[in-house]
């Protein structure tokens, strides 16, 4: 009997759960729901339908858990308590200021339910969450660093996108080599933004647009850009689509902590990410939450939960015993 | 209310239990408890009391954790069952084939007892355990790798302490870096034993022994050397104190998987730690569990447990909503 998902939208990262279903024989697609016109949505997978997300109460008992594949600005925050009401649900939720609130809506809701909610899946919150708390734990008197990248970051290059004159872009967010040198190195530095990463831009510009106004605008962007040590290299169209399609990221977690009654002793724990596809990697970690989500509510508990609340074990295929004797 | 923690050996590995104890407010230690005369065993931690192991049963109510730091050849097998009928335990056993035996008695005494036994915690088994069984949950195509050191194999300088004609040894394994680099680039190479690491071993010869007969007998012996590049360098005993007197050590997890329809996603997880002192970092680790251990108890939970089992957020001192607040 395999687990029955359906995913809400099918945008890059539902697209990702998909692949990543098609990697895990215990799992299955049952359906794809979109507010767009059902007909108006082909998907990959052969055989398996489309519906009208008002159609989803309609799917309670037949789907076992339902994959939110919307953004975090205005779809989790509604889709996330509604549907955790109806369905095990796992979303990538990850406006970090308004986490509390979110988990407290769905928190209520699932309860109400009594269904599991998993929310801030995927690397970032998620994977990267769980390296900072657990090396935390381990080694409470230290310094936790993340570093993002190399890697293509939407917000800013949907931000270049807005500037007049600009046709397309794609933004790679770039960690600084040699301050993660030196975190490895233990030498514990106060890092600035811009000591951490920097910032290039590759603009695609309207024929006859002022290229030098575009630079201008994009490096003195505040938040998104003035803080950073930022390139801009203007490009043709064709190059953009060749040469910059993929959706690369990655990234870097280390704690560098002290042990000894003299503190004495240095540790570096270091976790990295290398990803050719960002939302193919977020969605099998979507996936794997679901699965875990499935067999809490099969043995009865409900609630809001984050990758700290989830015991390993769970996002395994495996029996306990296989898992101690292959992975232990 | 702190978490009282009782000690079973003075080792090296209850040494570094009891300097994490010292880093976490939230626990004390209670006593040392010994094999040896207790009178004999003086300890880092003043007014904390040591007392023969056969008191032990009477420090039932007074103990919330006994952390075990004794060897997995003989000691944990028959400690940990023996004393998970009456205290939450948690032991480093990392006898990799005898897993499931030791786990069943360990389950069998801690259920009879409603206590929790939490076995084979560390860095491996224990993280890097984590780390290879989450990374293979989210990434089910693939390849793991596992490297150790730099650091310093017990049991590989032991085995050379044998050889006739030797006084002191020291033996560090060390990962062949440019194979660790065939697998962060993707290339998923397969690694004869040989390939995968090397072993450098600093030797301190008795006065007159035949150098060049100990070399050999180290270079020949079956398992530990034979199928390994190893060096061998002589080095005087006072080189020995002062330039290997540590206990470093570490090593990397690696896994490499794909993802898409097509597979076209190449994507790597590494995880890496830098250990200035091996057992100051096991002990560290098995520290954060007795957390877990307690706090599991007290919510009604019992028997034999591995970190597959246990949610995250047990091993931290801070609160969900701390921990969701600021690692998430």
């Amino acid at each position: 009997m395999s687990i029955k998902i359906g995913l809400l939208g099918y945008g890059n990262l539902s697209r990702g759960v998909e692949a990543a279903i098609s990697q895990n024989p215990d799992c299955e697609l049952t359906a794809v729901f979109t507010r767009r016109d059902p007909a108006s949505v082909k998907i990959a997978s052969k055989d398996v339908p489309v519906y009208s997300d008002a159609e989803l109460p309609k799917f309670k008992d037949q789907i076992d858990v339902l994959i939110l594949g919307g953004g975090s600005a205005t779809d989790l925050p509604v889709q996330t308590p509604k549907y955790a009401e109806m369905f095990n649900v796992v979303d990538s939720f990850d406006t970090h200021a308004r986490i509390p609130e979110h988990y407290a809506n769905v928190d209520q809701a699932a309860k109400a339910g009594k269904k599991i909610g998993v929310i801030s899946v995927g690397w970032d919150p998620g994977m990267f969450s769980l390296l900072r708390m657990i090396s935390t734990a381990v080694l409470p008197e230290g310094e936790n660093y993340t570093f993002w990248g190399k890697g293509v970051s939407q917000g800013h290059s949907d931000a270049i996108r807005r500037i007049e004159g600009v046709k397309d872009a794609r933004q790679y967010t770039v960690p600084v080599e040699s301050s993660v040198e030196k975190v490895r190195n233990g030498e514990n530095p106060e890092l600035s933004t811009r000591e951490k990463h920097t910032r290039e831009c590759f603009v695609v510009a309207e024929e006859g647009a002022d290229r030098s106004r575009i630079e201008k605008e994009i490096k003195e962007m505040p938040n998104y850009f003035s803080d950073y040590d930022t390139t801009v290299t203007f490009i043709s169209e064709e190059e953009l689509k060749e040469q910059h399609a993929g959706l690369p990221h990655g990234g870097f977690v280390l704690r560098s902590g002290v042990t000894g009654l003299e503190k004495e002793h240095q540790h570096i724990i270091e976790y990295r990410l290398k990803l050719d596809s960002n939302p193919e990697f977020t969605g099998s970690v979507l996936l794997a939450y679901a699965r875990a989500a499935y067999r809490m509510y099969q043995e009865g508990n409900c609630g809001c939960k984050t990758v700290f609340d989830i015991a390993p074990a769970y996002l395994s295929p495996l029996s306990g015993e296989e898992l101690r004797k292959t992975m232990l």
